[in-house]
């Protein structure tokens, strides 16, 4: 490679939330993944297991999945929360006791991924209500943020119990949840620094660059990976146009240019992490024209984090 | 009202999926819906409560819910399956112990609703999976069909036993889902006719008018409520452009005159039933500017039901 910079790969995989009510099963989406795309690494989605499923649902499923990604030759970095549980206010609904709940849920979803193989778990933390007038507060209460570091260094105690690795925060563009600057996701890493099992952020290209909320967001992304990077471990990526957290894929016109991120990536230093192109289709869309934009999409991604 | 024709108003009310991690108490919606919409009718969603929650959690909201809405002079028609729930392929998973545990939400959806004193629970029945190339079923297997037809009997048992009085089909545009035309409807309309608490059906405008599936929708609503109409007690409102199902409102440029919505409900004699507005925004999406558009779709939509 004479003449030119030498770069290690940035590895690269896929979320299955495109899979949701789709290729639910690993017997489905593992030959897909492995075939049709031509990756070998994946995050899981809960979008395709739902956690609060009786044990020996969940179990079966669990030893399914290592069965079908062993034997396709794939691995499975980590589970994400899907847009069925985003849709819920999780660890920050004004009741505490739908808080202790999904406490618990986050608890049966590491149980899975123990039982799966899966060595992480993460996504959005939760939200807290808008006011009756539609204004959103732009600070946590403190007992509520006291409870919530306490949750999650409760949360590490039970990851390590489970035998997982690391546990994700995924900073959203909302006002409502939290994480959403920068500053708040550094002051919950160093709030959580002492969790069993560490507590790590996966940024997502759509969110650190939605304009309504942070204004200017030319730099969005560099900023997120450049003041973050040595507790950012995993990131997302899909195609944008900065007015709302699109999830596109890269066959439509966006403002995201993947060489252009593998650049960005190697130049923040996180290029060491693993990226994975998170994507959704309206439920009503064909699945054969998924998969051919999918097809595109890896095949320009996979090129330019080579 | 000398020179026109009498009509008697057409029911209009809201789907609250809008409230969707924005205003999740009955404390928080119930005065929105009737001060700022100025409606005193909603159909519940269940992204606003899970069903599973535990039984204490469940019985607490459920009785919050029927005092905060007798107190706000609000009927709660009936109970829908939200966005959280309809990510799942429910009573047509491929895994039967799967499809057991969607009859069992089912189950426990009516026990809430009881509770809450919303006598009417409906939503999308299940999805299959799609073909590993992309491609699709259009039948659904006679086995498969047969314990889906067994299932709603069996729930419409269990509706019975809560006291509720009547349960809901919503036909989507999917040919994974089901039923998808007009003909399966109403074969599973007759199929269930059986059923000790009603099965019934609520079209969507944004469904019947999914040009991708049906080809040439001009006249998709009308076909199905023409078609139905002995079985349709509830409809679905939407702005929508035919192409995607949009579920916009109605300050969006779109296919959908409320004007002529309610003449046809009027041609068709479906004038006797609730009509829902049913919206979706970006969980991005300031929450005040949805409650302006909503204010004005809300006065747009009574003027023309009116």
């Amino acid at each position: 490679m004479s003449g030119g910079t030498a770069h290690a790969p940035i590895s690269f995989g896929i979320n299955l939330g495109f899979c949701t009510k789709r290729w639910v099963t690993p017997e489905l989406w593992a030959p897909l993944v492995r075939e049709r795309l031509g990756l070998d690494l994946v995050q899981f989605s809960f979008d395709l297991l739902d956690p609060m499923w009786p044990d020996a649902i969940v179990d079966r499923h669990a030893s399914d999945m290592r069965r079908a990604t062993e034997a396709a030759g794939i691995t499975v970095h980590s589970a994400f929360i899907g847009l069925a549980h985003y849709s819920f206010n999780q660890l920050l609904h004004p009741d505490p006791a739908v808080r202790n709940y999904a406490e618990y849920w986050l608890g049966r979803a590491y149980r899975f991924a123990a039982l799966a193989g899966i060595p992480r778990v993460g996504g959005p933390l939760g939200a807290i209500p808008a006011r009756l007038d539609g204004s959103e507060a732009d600070a946590l209460d403190p007992a509520d943020y006291a409870e919530l570091i306490a949750r999650m260094n409760r949360l590490g105690e039970r990851a390590a119990a489970e035998g997982l690795t690391e546990l994700y925060v995924e900073p959203t563009p909302l006002r409502r949840e939290w994480p959403w600057t920068i500053d708040q996701a550094r002051q919950m890493m160093n709030d959580t620094a002492g969790s069993a099992v560490p507590w790590r952020l996966c940024p997502d290209w759509g969110h650190a660059t939605f304009a309504p909320l942070y204004g200017d967001v030319t730099d969005g992304m560099e900023s997120w990976l450049r003041d973050l990077s040595d507790v950012i471990t995993a990131v997302h990526i899909q195609q944008t146009d900065f007015t709302l957290d699109r999830h596109w894929d890269f066959t439509v016109p966006g403002r995201v240019d993947p060489v252009e991120a593998a650049a960005l990536l190697r130049r923040t230093g996180v290029d060491a992490c693993p990226v994975f192109l998170e994507v959704f289709y309206p439920f009503e869309q064909d699945s054969a024209s998924i998969l051919r934009a999918l097809e595109t999409s890896c095949a320009r991604l996979k090129q330019a984090l080579a």
